[in-house]
Parts: structure tokens; sequence; C-alpha cells
């Protein structure tokens, strides 16, 4: 199958590559430790001549942290509201050792807040894409280890926003008391539940004047130590739905996009049935479709590649 | 000068030992590294062995994680309310390999919420020893890795609530993006007030809405990158009062007191005023105090001490 893009999906822990054909399609697929932050003693371009062993020299596009100040080559940030276009017009190209043409997407910032992001804006480039009505109005979840909301208003992101979610789970439960000494972990929908709840209830007071609970509940024996880590994903998950709605970022009955991980997601959308609000699970391979997206406005795209 | 008594506060991270005279006086004192969480080679007997080197065979009163389930051995919670009284009735006695008669002051429990503490109730009998008045009817704050508030009403602690202000501080400064490839951090009291102001402002949707701040203020140039340490404490710290209000703990114009590490006290002295509270500093040694007026109500002193 002739291979028209390259695109790289470079974040933090994880370099994941597409090798995509004429119309957009995902015809191999590889993922790599090599995260901007755990690069291989080669770098950045021993990383990259990894990702494209053996693909065709056609231009490569990439988004999320590659493009950061500690990424390869920093693309500044675009500020919001900001179009697809707009991103498309606004790649870094950079000649790599190897001779490849390599386009990095910009990051969005907000600044009302401000607030940054990386590799969503591609994310949500390719949910437009893929179901622009749908999407055109519309608020999106991007769960993960710093969990993004997303306004996107007449096909712009007009706003968003950062929880720190993931990474407060895993500090929490991997380094605090709330979490030593406890044997492994096992699924339990109903501590998860339990601790939305109690997000939930927290009300105005918020989830931190409650997290102890996830350490005192297991102390009182109402919490088995093995459900700690679903109690305190409650807890955490429950209050950025609980911080959403106190924020007016969105209403109670209202439908969101939810882009991720299959797991996440699942977790997501049964914390938001406890808040009445329902989340519409994308199709996967959103960062693709977004890369590809933006090589065809780009003009990156050879010119039998349909777009 | 005549011993009467030896008193230990025993926590997680360190042992301090007081040995008093016969009104209660701290003669000697010493700091070891041996918390409960931290113990030599020769255990619970070892750091007691060391803690008490040379000190006559007065009997030994001790609070703290000592009496937790991890402790030397477990001394059961009282639930709230609970009196000094009730604390000094309910000492667990030890007979150590020495020969010596150790005292473990029990932890309060709040089976409302449920919350826990331990040590701090024995502060509190402190406090209530020296000031009664001021005392009795009171909200108490006492900062650290987990600070407690405590309401005490007619003279029995009614209340507690655990906020992990300390604990996340540097789980976050330490661990977390927000920390990141910093450089060493300086004082800079105004990012610590910044801090403090965007977590009222915050309101009902609370910091952790606006954690990330510390990133992207940094990013922006905003925030020095050695001032980002205390804009976080601002945040962490601000979110304590914030929640206190919002949960009707306190209210506007109310003074509490706070007993605490100088430049801890000094800090939340600070944020306070932000919210329009005002924060009573308690004199020093509280634990030391408190540990000699439950030694006293336990009738475990000689008869000439004057208790």
């Amino acid at each position: 199958m002739t291979t028209a893009l390259i695109a790289l999906d470079w974040g933090s822990t994880q370099l994941r590559a597409y090798r995509l054909g004429v119309r957009g399609e995902v015809l191999e697929a590889r993922a790599l430790p090599w995260g901007v932050a755990h690069l291989p003693d080669t770098g950045f371009e021993g990383a990259f001549a990894e990702a494209v062993d053996g693909w065709p020299p056609t231009p490569v596009i990439a988004c999320g942290m590659v493009g950061s100040r500690n990424g390869w080559r920093e693309a500044p940030y675009l500020d919001v509201p900001a179009s697809t276009d707009a991103l498309a017009a606004s790649l870094l190209r950079l000649s790599t050792a190897q001779g490849r043409q390599l386009y990095i997407v910009p990051g969005l910032r907000d600044p009302a807040r401000p607030d940054v992001m990386r590799g969503e804006e591609t994310q949500i480039a390719g949910l437009l894409a893929r179901e622009p009505g749908a999407v055109r109005e519309s608020d999106i979840i991007l769960p993960g280890t710093h969990s993004k909301w997303v306004r996107v208003r007449h096909g712009k992101v007009a706003r968003l926003a950062t929880a720190m979610t993931g990474e407060l789970f895993h500090l929490l439960y991997q380094h605090s008391v709330l979490g030593a000494s406890l044997p492994a972990p096992t699924t339990d929908e109903q501590a998860f539940r339990q601790g939305v709840l109690t997000a939930r209830e927290s009300g105005a007071a918020g989830v931190l004047s409650r997290i102890f609970l996830a350490r005192t509940l297991m102390l009182d024996g109402e919490l088995a130590p093995t459900s700690v880590a679903d109690y305190l994903s409650g807890l955490l998950i429950g209050e950025e739905f609980r911080a959403a709605l106190a924020a007016g970022w969105t209403k109670p009955q209202a439908t969101l996009h939810i882009v991720g991980d299959e797991a996440l997601v699942t977790r997501y959308q049964r914390a938001a049935e406890t808040f009445d609000l329902h989340l519409l699970k994308a199709a996967g391979d959103t960062a693709a479709a977004g890369l590809w997206h933006l090589a065809c406005l780009a003009s990156l795209l050879p010119s039998h590649a349909m777009t």
C-alpha cells in the first residue's frame, strides 16, 4: 500500500508512529517508549530514526510534547480561539539529520486562565474532521495524566482547562500516606462509586477536604485495603465533574464528548452518570486522524493522496 | 533539678523527648530522628532507650503515632466529643524491656466524618490547661503534613477534620510536573499571596481546578521558577481556608487559635488575613504541656510534684 504520510503522536512518556495511506488510513502503527521525558541516549534524532525506520521518505507530521520547550524544538502556542486551519498554518518545520522534513503542530494556550495543551489540539482536529456537525459546538473531555476540558464554539477551540487528576492519583496512591503499605489493588466498582458520591457531596468545600477519608475509612474497616485505589480514583475523577459544574463549565443533563483510553473513558462515563452528565465516546486513533487532516490542510501530501 | 516525668512526643518522622521538673517545666529536651516510620534497627525499644538514656526512672508518657496501628502498641482512638479527663483515663500502659512504665495517650476519632488524629489531642490538652478560658469554646488549627482543624466546645474536642496540605505540597513540588526541573526556591511573599488569592477566587470550583497555574504562569514568564514553591504553598494553604469557610467550619472575622512551627504559623497567619480571619498563635511546647497535664490527671506523678 502506498504511504502518503508518517504521523507521530509524541508525548511525554510515549511515541506512537503511524504510517498512513493515501486516504489517511493507518497502514502500520508503532509504539515506542521514547517519550520526550524518556529519550534514548541518541536523543530525539535516535528516537525519530527508530520510529520511522524502513518507512518511505514522505513528510512527517508530529504533535505533542515534542514541540514543547523541553521538546525537540519549541513550536510556540497559538492562543484560543483557534481553528484547525490556524493550526495547519502554524506548523513548525524541522529538517532531521536523515534529511526528512518534520512538521510539528503547535499547542494551544488559553490566555484567560492561562492554560495550555499540546497533542490534544490535534485530537480535537481529528474529531472535528470526522464529525464536524456534532463537534463544532461542543464540550470535550480528554482524560489522562493531565485531563483537559475543551470548549469548541463555531468549530474553534474557544477555552481549555487542565485538571491534574491522573498525576494526582498516581502521587497520592504511590507516594502518600493514603496508599502506604497497601496490598495490590483489585477492582471495586462500588468503592469507585462511593468515591464519586463523596466528591459530589463535598459541595463547595471540594474533595481536598475529604481526601483523608481514603485512609480513615480503611482504618475503620469500612473500605478494604485493596479497594483504596478505586475509592481514591472515584474521589478525584468525581472532583473533576464537581468542579466543572461549580465553575459553570457544564450543566446537569448536558452531553459532552470524551476522547481517551478505553478503560479511563468507562471510568469517566460511570462518574458522569452520578452528576447527571452524558459522555459520548469518540472513535479511536483521533490523533492520527487529526494529524492527517492537518497535513491535508497544510498541503504536505503528495498530489495523488485523496484529501 | 528533680525529674518528675519524662514526656515523649513521638510522631511519624521524629521523636522529641522532654525531661520535666516538679512543676512541669522542661529541664532538658532531646530531638531524635527515630520517628515511627524511621526507626533504628533496634526498633521501638532501641529508640526509646536512646531517648531516655541516663534519665531517672520516672514514669514516661508518650503521644503521637507511637500509639497507632503501626506504632509500638495500638492505643485505640477515643471518639469525640472527648475531654482531657477522658484522655487521661484512657492511657495505654506498656512495660518496656528496661522495666520502665510507658503510658501512651490515645488519639481521637470523629465518627461523623470519620476522621482521626494522634498527637494533636495532647497539644490541645496543653492549650486547654494553659488557657482554659480562651480555648474551651474555640476553633484550633494545627498546620503541618496533615493539618488538623479542631473544634472545642464546652472544653471538649467536639469535631476534627484533616487537610493533607503539607503532604500535598511536598508531593506536588517534589514529584509532579509543577516542580519539575526548577532551580532551588527563594522566598517570594508576593507569589505566596498571589497563590492564596487564586485559591480564594477559585470559589466553589476549588483550587484543584487552578493548580496547573503553577506551571502555566511559570511558562508564561509571569512567575519566576524560583517562586513556584511559594505560589504553590499559597494555593494549598489558601485552599484550606477557602474550604473551611465553604464548609461552614468558620466565618469571616472569626478568631481561631493556631499551634505549630513558627514559620508555618506565620504563613497561615498571612493566608488567613486574605480570608478576613484572625489566627492567635499559641506559646510553644504545647505537647510537653499537654503530656504533663495528662500525667497529672492520671496520677502518674510522684507525690511531691506540684500538679
